[in-house]
């Protein structure tokens, strides 16, 4: 009791109110079972499936949702059986050890923790990773309330922002320019432990690479442009897109994302932008549908003669299907993606380095930006 | 002029020593191949060759050296000259772009930027690369002396040490445990911008995983211990095993390193205390030949019943080769290795969640510190 009182006056009320939101949500389940056994109904769940038939591209809103079709975690098989099962041992654990312990794990500790289920221990990782996705849609909450961690966590930040993290030792109060290093502010694996103070930033500039990361700061862009710079170290982590969306939502800037220049890249843009099928029940925390996209652009590669490497069968495979994807239906795109057909060429951000260090600062960037109406 | 002036009041002395240094020895080489054009001598240099035969296991040392061999660029041939040529490009453009103005650039931005150098244009980044490296060997000097960054930076450390890192942006105190998020301190690309101010640290735990990393973070054992938690993120990167090598080196603090039981991760092991064989050149900044090994061992398998994967015959293969590999030449090793080709079983660090949550923390750790006389 002492125990759980000390772990109390260490997190914040908001803290409090997420572990305590998670852990009704979780109860809600439980009961839910429970309830049916005392009615004398075989236990079940139903929850939206997961087939790619059943996610649809929402027009309205513009991000990934799931359609009407569910399917049923149900007592009457003994492979239902042994998911509620599971089911029930996760809930258990996630509420006495992280949610009243203020504690967390990896996704990959959860695996081996199951270990002492006795029958109930998972058989494989994917098999509790999709659990805590089940855990997920069902609660309506994401796993970073249930204090999940992912294997490695997101990537880093830099620009006029001053943000308070809530850390198991206390809170941490950071200015995101003045407070850090070179490499810029670590985000965490929990962006929800993040309060923001105040800042000064007219707009956020996602970036695809290391380099060009390096670079803007280099350069200090941030300072002069008042930009946020986001590293998205390739296809962007959770952790990385909440915060980006977090931003966006509450504080109202505008975010721009800025990749290299073949069709791998544009998906990463609409990541970002509309969130990926696997993560539909996420979209609404993950997606942020005003995100613009500043390049490369096909049609830069041929305004800037960039240096370039020739599309391989797999890049114009990629690009025709992106011809096809709803997120890329629009007549910017159509043209874009046409373009770099018609080209056969593509090129890294890194690329304007051949016209000089502070080309991409001084020329493309405010050129761009002033194009798109950000500037 | 006035603008030297302005950027000299921004960087430290030890910065500015840095750079003359640098290019110092820069010049020195072209100077070299001016003054055999005067002798009338046609210019050349000579280095250490670097094939694998002319590497070799240092046992006095315990790194990684070049033998006597030597390779020569010598401008009797087109291929030579060519090397020559663009080498001394390389020289002017860092000196006057990275010296002289206190900027960098990534190895990818050098192959774009050499798009400027007519004839001498590299024709595909390992090329840049290449002679980058022979300038490290040629001055003595790292490349982060140059201004030279990687891609991707490196990871992040946790624990009891206070530093300044010289940024940009004038000079940034961070204490490593109280002034930085839950993610920790993200070491910058280089690690000699950054100046140990004061410390608690008993020992340095270097992980494989983030997994592990955060346990460790979580169950606050950097504070009962005093230790700096370093995560290697897999391989790791040049800046994590400098930091690494420095804070042994110049604090004396002992380092320890903690990785998955397998051949890959006891490879992992020995590139932070021995070096690798494609950066001998390096050996002596990187390596820290004292390092101790504390587990996953292949008898913590036996001794604690972790939940394994079978042997692959790649594994099987990789642990043949350990055994003849001169940096696994001990009892120790030995034994060990022999041990796991016996049980033919591999187990993850974060097996141990298996036990629990503070197993690896109260139990596991503990003792193995203990037993190699580190606490």
């Amino acid at each position: 009791m002492s125990d759980e009182k000390s772990i109390d006056q260490n997190i914040t009320d908001q803290k409090k109110q997420q572990n305590a939101l998670a852990k009704n949500r979780l109860m809600g389940l439980t009961e839910k079972l429970y309830n049916q056994f005392l009615d004398e109904v075989v236990p079940n769940i139903s929850l939206p499936s997961r087939t790619k038939e059943n996610i649809r591209y929402d027009e309205k809103s513009h991000v990934w949702v799931y359609g009407d079709r569910e399917s049923e975690r149900s007592a009457k098989t003994v492979k239902g059986a042994f998911q509620l099962l599971k089911s029930t041992h996760a809930v258990d654990f996630i509420i006495k050890n992280h949610l009243q312990q203020d504690r967390g794990s990896t996704l990959r500790e959860l695996y081996y923790i199951s270990e002492g289920w006795d029958i109930a221990k998972f058989h494989e990782q994917p098999e509790s990773d999709r659990l805590i996705e089940d855990l997920e849609i069902i609660t309506g909450l994401q796993r970073e309330y249930f204090h999940m961690r992912p294997e490695e966590d997101g990537a880093t930040m830099f620009g006029p922002i001053r943000i308070r993290e809530q850390t198991k030792r206390g809170s941490r109060t950071i200015h995101c320019q003045e407070d850090i290093g070179e490499s810029g502010y670590q985000i965490p694996f929990n962006v929800e432990n993040i309060e923001f103070l105040d800042h000064d930033a007219k707009f956020i500039i996602a970036i695809e690479t290391g380099g060009m990361y390096a670079r803007l700061i280099e350069n200090g862009f941030d300072e002069k442009y008042n930009a946020i710079l986001v590293h998205l170290k390739g296809q962007p982590a959770r952790s990385t897109r909440r915060m980006i969306k977090r931003m966006n939502e509450e504080l109202g800037i505008p975010v721009t994302v800025f990749t290299d220049g073949d069709p791998w890249s544009y998906r990463i843009f609409a990541s970002v932008a509309y969130g990926a099928i696997k993560s539909a029940h996420l979209s609404e925390f993950m997606a942020t549908p005003g995100a613009q996209f500043i390049g490369v652009q096909p049609s830069d590669i041929v305004e800037y003669e960039l240096s370039t490497d020739k599309l391989t069968d797999k890049d114009v495979a990629a690009l025709r299907s992106e011809l096809s994807d709803p997120r890329f239906e629009s007549d910017y795109w159509k043209e874009q993606i046409k373009l770099q057909l018609d080209i056969k060429k593509k090129a890294e951000q890194q690329a304007f380095a051949g016209k000089g260090l502070d080309f991409v600062t001084d020329k493309y960037l405010p050129e761009r930006l002033t194009d798109m109406g950000i500037i």
